[in-house]
Formats: structure tokens, C-alpha cells, sequence
């Protein structure tokens, strides 16, 4: 359902020409630094290789590159990490170190750039100029329609165009759960706007964003900025912040808010020849839009509203566990429960079925006794359950449980489904 | 908005392991016969070099390879598709033919199988161990995950899963604008059933599957069964038939829908090691379930939705291009037409926007005569205007046209959602 009129959908390819992504930049720098072990053939990226190598033989390693280093301020990490960030010491260190796989020393090939798209072949030769890739963001799918877009929809600026979709990247190191891994879930937004009322937009989307997670019932303590210092932003960003969340495992950015200024289709406009221009009907002026990005990861942001909802709690003696979802984000909304399966419960009870499976995602359940199936609906988060028992029998009214309170009130079936609208809204 | 119980969703992955589909049979059987001119390197699909050739020189070609075939009964490009299939036969052919490119006599080489499945690499390493392809089918991606999904969800037999997502198949040759693409959205069910239900499933998913195209809209004259004969059936199949569509460059397929009895759970268990039984609670069997598949092209449905829909039409003298969409397919669903745009009619009128917004897609347009208007939402197939007029400021009432019959009648505003939510149901 669409709540605003300025945003526009979008289902750009996965694949597309490869001058989009000279363009972009990624050709040429969405890389990591590689090397190698000539022995063993093992690959590294080196910002990560840290991780491998012992604090004892880091200290060493340091100390015989140059002893000065090490009695400076600053932690020991850093000092590796800016040690392996240099091109010209890197292999020194690592010589002093070797390699980590197999040992031996002096063996390394010089840092080389891996870039981090999964490449592909058009056609059925395999050849460098039949070289396409997998799309490593869907921002860029959003760039070059911007002009499709803007005139199919009759759409002014400022608009956005919003678009979910799989995005690739060949990791070396995935890592936590769904936090890294090489094919993933993006969902964005590009706002296009008048340059000059950037940063307007810029601060309007941050504040929009954070609340949207919030709102959706995300722990407030657990959710917070991180703005990028002006010395650390990246090429084609003006001001940017991430929103971060509190994982078990420490913070990690969920969604990130840039400013990317014109950058973008300043460069698609040089890169196709096409001229990406937007022609202003009021003020007669032809400008090349900035664009404000809000750029979510839907698969990490689904793993942080799933560890934010779980709980574990003691009840009557025994524990429960409960996922605490937000009702818009519960897969199950409403669970049926025929308290015994005989008696005219389970025709009642299918009748309420048939009449909110079109409303609602309902789940059946008439298996075991009643407290064990309120425990499984816990467990995937079911707010609601409603129970048909002796009494509907007579007054045809049922109880509805509620997830988190366990308080069950009793309504009558006729109103059942005004009664979960309403509560599910 | 899920209506049965027995179907559940999944979104599987694009990469998956490469044992996936030496199983499906794909690494083996997904392939094209392809032939090489040593001279100028042009590649050919040998089933489609046909295409290339005049008729002329085809029978110049055949008559030389075996005059008896040329006297024989039947039309000339079936014999001569006859001889490309033939591996001894197609090289002599060719040698006679030349390069349809180059015009070059006896250079090409052995007909070899191309694979139609993208490939590309896991990690920074481009060696055959690490080749893994994209998912040429979305099919086998819920194959596989049938036991996550039946333990899960507590599905018990027959139930479905239901996927929407790309697939790629690197085509040599894409046609008919969506028809046939590289990249492409599939919208599949595969419904697992009991060994022996299966031909009573497979019934009732064929005229299932019709009547939705049907029930949304599409010409029934347009759509046609092509039901595969039993010596042309895939190897898979026990039984097969194509729901086509008329296009208006002939018919083509839109959906498949198939009896793949237990052979795809059958090859998984055998190449992953583990067993794919399901067991039967009520008969305390354990058997690999069959699978009925109704698996639609999406691009494909779209294009047939679309170009079904379109008509022109003369109205007072005039051309008016109309899209008729079913209102559940149209993507706007009412426009929202002050006729001037003052005396307060623009302030009535985004107030009605503004109440019906959450609930459909509106377009709101105040530029230009009302007739023109009009005309530019039967171009996109909107199934309601609504005209904010004098009247409207003296009685709070509307007109609404309906796009197809242009007929107009006056509604309360107060009235409208209710109004509008029952036509478009």
C-alpha cells in the first residue's frame, strides 16, 4: 500500500551493463586488498588478516619493523591495522610473521585488489568482454531509470523511487548469521531534490527512518546514529550516518543515510552520454537532481526485529519463550484453538477460519492441550489466539489471548473481526 | 494475503550449491548444441541456424548430402532441421553450407553442449572448483527446502509451497521483448501429494490455473491447453501441459504445469545423502511424496495481462487507447480530477486523497482539461475517476466514471471508500 503520493516502486535488473558499474565506481574500487601465500596459496584480505595472527607475535612483528611504533600511544590492533593498510609494509610484516595457514615466511604475493562483485559471462563465450556482473547494490538500478521513472510517473521533485531486491556480494569472510552474507536482501529509497534543499532532506529522512524502526517496535536503547566524520565519507557522500543496531554481538549498521550530492548521475550522465538533466516547469531551470539515499538492509533488519522480539520469561513456574514481534511484522496474526476436538468446537472454530483467512494469516492448531499450543504460538509470535470452549457453545463468544499480557477476554464471534483490525492496525 | 492454509511462501536463494543442480539434472541436460566457424569465430545454436539459411541453399545442401531425402514426403525445413539434429549429419551440412557469417567452407568445429546456466565464481579464486551458478529455475530451490518447510510450518500432505523470484538462463537468443529474457520473474507452486493422488491433483491444478488467468480478466478465446504428448514429455514428467497465451506474435506458453512424480526428491536424496521421506501419521508410511508443479512466467503473465488488455477505440469522433485492466490488476486504481483548480475544489478533492490513500492507489491530477485527463488514466488502465465539481461544493457529492463504459454516476463523498472497495473487489 502506498502512503505517499512522491514515492514511486521499482523493480530494476539484477544484471546489467557493465558500463553501469564503471560508472558507479565499482569497477574500480569496490575492492578489497588480497595477497597471497605463494607456499600454501592461501588468500587473505589483509584488513582482516588481524584476526588470525596472536597479540604476542603482532608485538613481535611490530617491534623488529620498527621498534618506534610500538612504545607510541594507541592500542596494539591499530597500530597492525595501519601497518597492513600501508602498502609498502604490509608485506614486510607479513613476511616477519608468515603466512598463517601454513607457516612459512617470505612467500607472499604483493597486496592485489579482489574485487568483491561476482562476475558472469553474456553469451557463450567466456571471454573478458562478454564480463557482466551481479548487481552489488540496487541503488544503481534506481539511478539510471531515474529519468524513466520521473516521466512515466508524472512525478516533480522532490520524489523518491523505492525499490527491494537481491543485491551480491563475493564476501570472503561472511560472518553473523545473516549480517554478511554474499547474497542478501536491500530495500531503498532515492529522493531526488533540488540542490540547496539537500540537507533539509537529509535531516527529515534520518529522524523518518530511525522512527520507522521504532515504530515498528524496535527497542529504543538498542537503536542509535553513527555519523561519519567529514575525513571518513566515502567518495560520493556529502554527509551520511548509519543507523545502528545492538546485536548480541555488538553494534552493526541495519541502514545507512547519505547524501550523495550529484554525484551519481553526474557520472551516469559522462559514462552513457545521455544527459540526465531534470527541466524545473517552474523556475525554468535545468539542474541535475541531488539524492538523498536511505538504504536498508531487509535481511539484517529482519534478524534485529528478530533477536529485539525474543524473550525468555519464567511463568507459573516454567519457562516461556516469546517472540514479542510488532503486529505488522508477526507471520501468524491470529491462531484457532478448539479447546477439545469434538462437541461442534472444531465446526465453530473452522467456520471463524473460513471467515478471516481472507483478512488475516491465520494458523489451525487443535493438537495437544491448550496451554502447550499457547506456547508454541509464543514461540513464532502469534499475538493473538482465540479459543472455542464450552461456553461458545452457548453465547457464541470465544476468548482471544493476547501474546505478551497472556490476558484473555472473552468476545463475541460477530465482532471478532473489528475487534483484531482494530488491535493489528 | 494468503486464502489457503495448505500453501506456504518461501524465497529461496538465487546462489545455491552446485550439487543443487547436478541433481535437478541441469549441469548435464541444460544445454544448447553449439557450433564454431574456425575462420571468422562466429558461434551458432545449431537448432536455431535454420533461421539463417535460405530455403535455396538448404536444398542446394541436402541434395548434395542425399538426394533420396529431398524426394521423400514432408516440408524442407523439417528435413533440414532434421539433419542439424544429427551430429554425424550437421558438420557435413554446414561444410556444404559455409559460415552463414563469414561465407567460409569446412571450418567449423564439432557441434559441443553450452550451458545455458550463468555461471560465476564463490570467493577471489576463478577456478572450476568454484564455479556456482544462478538458479536457471526457482523450482529446485523449494525442492530442496520441502522438509524445512513441512517441519516448519507443520504442513502435513498435500500441502504447497509457493516462491516469485528472478531466474537467469543465458539465452542466445532473447525474442519477443519479455517473452524470452536473460533475466526473468518466475511464480511457482510445487503441491507435494501422496504417490497415487497425484493424477486427481494434477486435474484440479490445470483448470485451476486457467480459470485465474481467466478470473482476471484475460480473453478466454486468447487462452489455450498444449498438452505434451507422451513421447515429447520431459524426463521428469509423468504428464505435462502448457497454459498459451495468443500473443500477437502467436501462441506462447505462460505457465507449465506438470507431474513430476517423486523424481526431483528422489535425485536430491541421492546427491545430498539425505533422506527426503515424509512421514504419514495417520499410516505410519514413509515415501517420497510426488510433486504436481504449476509454475507460470510472471515476465510472461505480465505481458500477456498487458497487451490483453490493450484496445482503441473510436469515441465521438475520436481514437481513445484504453488499457481494460481487471481492477485488481490496474496499478492506479482511482484518479482524483478537480475540475478547476479553485473555488476550493483542489482543498475538497486532497481531501479525499488523503482518506482513501491508505487504502488504494490514487492518482491525483489537476493539469489540463478534464477530457484530456480522463484519456491519460484510460491510458494506464485507472478503472475510476473521481471529478471534484461545482455540485460537489453545494452537496458533497462526486461524480465517478468508470473507465470501460465512461459512464458517469454522482456518489456522497462520504460514501466513496465503500463505494470503491466493492467495484474493485
Amino acid at each position: 500500500m502506498t502512503y505517499r503520493e512522491d514515492i514511486e516502486g521499482l523493480d530494476a535488473s539484477i544484471l546489467m551493463h557493465p558500463r553501469v558499474w564503471e560508472a558507479s565506481g565499482h569497477v574500480e574500487n569496490f575492492t578489497d586488498p588480497m595477497i597471497d601465500c605463494k607456499q600454501c596459496k592461501a588468500r587473505f584480505r589483509v584488513d582482516t588478516l588481524t584476526e588470525l595472527i596472536s597479540a604476542k607475535n603482532k608485538e613481535k612483528a611490530i617491534k623488529e619493523l620498527d621498534a618506534s611504533i610500538l612504545s607510541a600511544d594507541g592500542a596494539l590492533d591499530d597500530k597492525f591495522s595501519a601497518l597492513l593498510e600501508d602498502q609498502t609494509q604490509s608485506v614486510k610484516l607479513l613476511e616477519l610473521l608468515g603466512c598463517p595457514q601454513c607457516g612459512n615466511k617470505g612467500t607472499f604475493t604483493q597486496p592485489r585488489k579482489f574485487n568483491l562483485m561476482f562476475k558472469t559471462f553474456l553469451g557463450p563465450v567466456d571471454d573478458s568482454s562478454n564480463i557482466i556482473y551481479l548487481r552489488p547494490e540496487t541503488a544503481q538500478g534506481i539511478f539510471v531509470n531515474f529519468l524513466n521513472v520521473a516521466n512515466s510517473s508524472r512525478q516533480k521533485l522532490p520524489f523518491g523511487i523505492a525499490q527491494i531486491g537481491k543485491a551480491f556480494r563475493n564476501e570472503i569472510n561472511t560472518k553473523n548469521f545473516l549480517f554478511r552474507t554474499r547474497e542478501f536482501e536491500q530495500m531503498e529509497m532515492q529522493y531526488f531534490c533540488k540542490p540547496g534543499t539537500d540537507k533539509q532532506h537529509y535531516d527529515e529522512w534520518k529522524e523518518k527512518r530511525i522512527n520507522w524502526f521504532k515504530s515498528l517496535g524496535m527497542t529504543e536503547s538498542k537503536l542509535r546514529f553513527h555519523d561519519h566524520p567529514k575525513d571518513k565519507l566515502a567518495h560520493y557522500a556529502k554527509e551520511a550516518t548509519d543507523i545502528e543496531y545492538e546485536f548480541p554481538f555488538g553494534w552493526g549498521e541495519i541502514e545507512g543515510i547519505h547524501n550523495r550530492t550529484d554525484f551519481d548521475l553526474s557520472r551516469h550522465q559522462e559514462f552513457s552520454g545521455k544527459s540526465q538533466q531534470y527541466f524545473d516547469d517552474e523556475t525554468k531551470e535545468k539542474f541535475i537532481p541531488y539524492i538523498i539515499e536511505t538504504s536498508a538492509g531487509a535481511s539484517r533488519s529482519f534478524m534485529a526485529f528478530l533477536v529485539d522480539a525474543y524473550y525468555e520469561e519464567e511463568v507459573n513456574g516454567e519457562m516461556r519463550s516469546v517472540l514479542r514481534f510488532h503486529p505488522k511484522l508477526a507471520p501468524i496474526k491470529v491462531a484457532i484453538l478448539p479447546l477439545v476436538n469434538k462437541d461442534g468446537m472444531p465446526e465453530i472454530a473452522r467456520k471463524i477460519e473460513t471467515d478471516l483467512r481472507p483478512f488475516l494469516r491465520i494458523f489451525y492448531d487443535d493438537k495437544g492441550a491448550v496451554g502447550r499450543r499457547y506456547r508454541r504460538m509464543d514461540e513464532v509470535g502469534t499475538p493473538f489466539c482465540i479459543t472455542v470452549d464450552t461456553q461458545t457453545l452457548e453465547d457464541q463468544t470465544v476468548t482471544v489471548r493476547e501474546r505478551d499480557t497472556m490476558q484473555q477476554i472473552r468476545i463475541s464471534i460477530g465482532g471478532l473481526l473489528n475487534y483484531l483490525s482494530e488491535k493489528l492496525r
